[in-house]
């Protein structure tokens, strides 16, 4: 079925990827339905939120507090909302059939096991960080680090709002790297009057100021050179554009569990 | 015989690895002999150069005015010399069966072939560019170029006495994009009233001041983020150290023609 | 009455400066009206556009087609929006004598000096780029071009849809060097075989793709260092935040015709 | 005398400013070596090193193991060496009314005040940082943090070598930017869960990873726009230009005691 759709919307018999944002009134919720509303191939159907009443309408888009009450059809769901959303949302996900992306975050032990199981009946994408930039950033760091014997730094940039540091996309950086170099360690907050970097410290340095939305460069500091792959945020609908595309790309998948590397 | 030096080399039996320096009196080949000489791996055995006399010696080093004179035993030849030595050098290399890392330019079709003969019975490496750096951001610049369908430009910067623009590893760059993207080409000096980017262009911008060694950054531009790979030499030391970083890895190859990417 | 208003306050007895969007309906308009509400020392209080129905209301904002019309007092008028308004716009300046800050451009001749006019008798703010950061670059420049003997180049980049290169914030900077250094000069689009650097020369690149807001860096590039002088643009509000910055600043100035740079 | 020199200088009568090197085996030393040899305006005259033998040559160069027994006349002396020469070449200094230029660190108290002593008879010119671009991008960021009301952060890199963090050009520029804010506050290798950026906050990070020279960004953070002032370093010369620079600057000067940015 989605098979069909897919080639349909690639053939352009059709011209409309429908989509349920879950999530709705969140903030990325609301740069969703902004981004849909620019996507020529994309088209919102309905909106689940805790924060809706069932029933209710946004222009065409039918509102719903929880999935338990969906009866609209669409071909795919993309979720940026609250663990306690997923009972309904897989649910409904097994029942109809539809793919989905979810990029929620702080889902407990049981919870993955519950998508892991679902993922077996139906194409499910499941990420921390949608960014199709953000990902292909780690891919490239990762070969990068294979292919240089070089020293790695991190510097990362977030508005003067953030209250940790460093940056949870610096982790997963940090982690793809000792993927490819598994001796290789985080260094956060290099300072004093003895601090000399030991081989195999990867330093990550936290700039703090302003708006900004998120930056990140990764060096690699030779001899006598410097490589250096950098992500630049220009706003958060990042996360919502990379959502939007990996909904596109799953739809003709098998069933199983993605994550953002596997459709880039 | 090579394998076996190889192996020694690994096992640290043996220490070092015995090169002659072609070009050894031009801009790299000086270069080249500070970087042997910090090496601990690598020792300086004879110097090959037009402007030198045969049966000189400089320290421990024997120079030669051509290799046609050469009796120095060696594990490997760097070349940055001048297309009319390559004669002499062939015949040495196929005499002694010593691998090569040719780094000259401006090579006859002949002379190509020539090289390409060679090859069949020992292990040659050519090119253009033997920066370690610049050679893997032309592989992460493809492999970004695949994942990536974003608007692409270049940025070079180099010191204010350079003659062209773009730069010779801005059109390398090109040329590997193109391997990914066949619709691709460069352009060169944007400017004007009516000057908007069309799809498919790759904008190459030249910068040229002070003393700046090489600068390249490449730009993917999305709709929200933009990726950048960038390229930053602190010194023509570059190419000497990469050619080193060749010829070790050359030594244990089977015969047959190599560039820079076959050794990553 | 405007040195009372400013002096209450810094001192805190009144809180509010009340604003006129002049070019209500616009673009920078609209983010005008977001940055005015964000601002707790603001409060919207009329909005001028040829587009609206005079007496109708946007909340608590009267809205006008005119200023002929216009009857809400305030303490500044914020105007980005067409030459054509201009002259109802200055004949409630000088009636009211509210303070104006005038970002329209395209204005001939004889409007500049209305403007100019005007300014005798209330305090008048003209500029073709409102933003702050653009206003101290401009500012730091001149001021390194005096202390660096430096080859200067500039690198702008934007979205891929802007239609002219080099843009005029790069002509802004260009001019402002050449107040200090009369005989640089800027050349565009540097490319070819043999374009070296002639001394004097300000390079300009212009970079376009995706959705780049506005980047501009100038360099200072010496014998071995180079010095960046750099300004990114987060999004068009730096307009409407820099104007909100002049009205404030405008208010307990003498009499007279301004620049950003007056009031920075 | 010196005034006339320096005239005599402009006016191309004679061309060459004969310069002492104090310090002349070490690091500085040597490179201040090859700058003059390389400036068309300067004539190495003598070297002073506690490592040579009084009475030797290098070329032209008379060598001396200290001041005591320096009889050679020459037009500026630059030392960058060490606090224990200071007394004798204070004594030169005086007796030939010699202008010098003072780089070395580590002075006492009471070193400090006879330099000072001698600057009322001569013109000294006394600094930690001879670099004219470092010097330049603290006058500007001085500048800058007088007309933004953004928040700073610096992020400096050196090499991997570097036993402390952060540099002490971060310091410098804390210390500049403090004559302007005194209210702001270094913080040094910000990290953790709750490390939100405090207002007046100036976030230091610090890179260290392969042979970078020197590279400082000083960037100015707003709600919509980032300014950044960098400097970059290609290599240790800038300290060696920088002193030459000043040596030719401080020649017609009145007797006193000079900073850097005195004379920029």
């Amino acid at each position: 079925m989605e098979i069909n759709f897919s080639e349909f919307l690639i053939l352009g018999v059709i011209s409309m990827l429908r989509v349920i944002i879950c999530g709705y009134s969140g903030g990325v919720g609301k740069i969703l339905r902004e981004c849909v509303a620019k996507d020529s191939e994309c088209e919102l159907v309905a909106g689940v939120s805790r924060s809706l009443e069932t029933g209710t309408c946004d222009g065409n888009v039918k509102l719903f507090k929880s999935f338990d009450n969906c009866d609209v059809e669409a071909d795919a769901i993309i979720d940026f909302s609250h663990p306690d959303n997923l009972d309904s949302m897989l649910k409904y996900v097994l029942k109809t059939k539809t793919p989905v992306v979810i990029a929620t975050t702080g889902f407990t032990a049981e919870q993955d096991a519950a998508i892991e199981d679902v993922s077996k009946e139906v194409p499910v994408l499941l990420s921390h960080n949608t960014s199709v930039g953000v990902n292909v950033l780690i891919e490239l760091v990762k070969q990068a680090a294979k292919l240089l014997d070089f020293d790695i730094e991190i510097v990362e940039k977030h508005h003067n709002r953030k209250e940790d540091a460093p940056s949870g996309t610096s982790k997963m950086l940090i982690s793809a790297i000792q993927e490819v170099l598994p001796d290789v360690k985080g260094l956060f907050g290099r300072s004093g009057r003895s601090c000399k970097r030991q081989s195999g410290d990867i330093g990550v340095s936290s700039v703090r100021g302003g708006n900004i939305v998120s930056d990140h460069d990764v060096l690699f500091c030779g001899d006598s050179e410097v490589v250096t792959l950098a992500h630049h945020a220009q706003s958060n609908a990042i996360f919502a554009e990379g959502a939007i595309f990996a909904a596109k790309k799953i739809l003709d998948k098998e069933n199983g569990l993605y994550d953002m590397k596997d459709i880039l």
